[in-house]
């Protein structure tokens, strides 16, 4: 069990409840990119979530080495946010029939989910600095330079090829 | 009522059901903010919020110029992804008692709503565009441009201080 909000006391009790928040966040992941990856139809597109899968399991393992650095057991608190990102993926997938423009929108829900990610690691790494952490700050930093260069080719891939072929 | 998910056929009814979307986004925003913005102790962070109610207030006005450029009357659909953001602040805003973690706390929040606009107006802007509407996008990308600049100003402020106070 993890945190609970109202044990929050001081800089470092939050920065563990953030770590544990994502830590569920990337493990609700990893069982959302398997629908995706099946609903997707651009080869390539399937590809790079398939990546996301395999690097979103090594963030994982990256989470739980800063947990063990940090002195804390790997655990998770539910994350609403990440939920919420999730069941609206998942709604909007499950109606479009056009696959083309199913394409452009599951790229455009994987980039929500990047985005989520981009901007708690962005915030985990300031608090470990700010903890005088920089060793857990450089583990972190590592999965949120991997966030970005991902959704960076996501936004890519979309303009170049998805969004025209859904056109 | 906005669009159902069920009828989204074209890449043309996706980006009308995002714009629906982040229309709802941009209204809860409004309704949470007004809390944050009493919640925050820091008299810059209270600013900074104040004058991201007012951002967001423009924000709705132009959502609301794209829809009838587009000859869609503005209108919401529900959120789920907005709304488990905004739960979550809720819950660690709620029982934070330590006024300066509680401030390092509202920050990340925010930035976790900015980093959810950004997203959202990134695949607003990029739709517009392969739809051949530049106008739209315009207008668009004049409140993306806004999202990252206000997501800048947050970082600055909570690593040049908010989170030292807090540490």
């Amino acid at each position: 069990m993890g945190l609970f909000t109202k044990d929050i006391k001081t800089l470092d009790d939050l920065f563990v409840h953030q770590l544990q928040d994502v830590y569920y966040a990337e493990n609700q992941i990893t069982k959302a990119l398997p629908t995706m990856i099946s609903k997707a139809t651009d080869p390539q597109l399937k590809q790079g979530f398939e990546l996301h899968l395999a690097e979103t399991k090594n963030q994982i393992k990256r989470l739980e080495r800063v947990f063990e650095m940090h002195g804390h057991k790997p655990k998770g608190v539910t994350c609403p946010a990440i939920d919420g990102i999730i069941a609206e993926a998942n709604e909007v997938a499950g109606d479009v029939a056009d696959k083309e423009v199913l394409d452009a929108a599951l790229i455009a829900s994987a980039q929500a989910v990047e985005h989520y990610e981009i901007t708690r690691y962005g915030t985990l790494v300031a608090w470990a600095k700010q903890l005088g952490r920089n060793d857990c700050a450089s583990v972190l930093q590592e999965t949120l330079d991997e966030e970005k260069a991902t959704d960076h080719k996501l936004t890519a891939m979309a303009e170049s090829k998805i969004n025209r072929k859904a056109a």
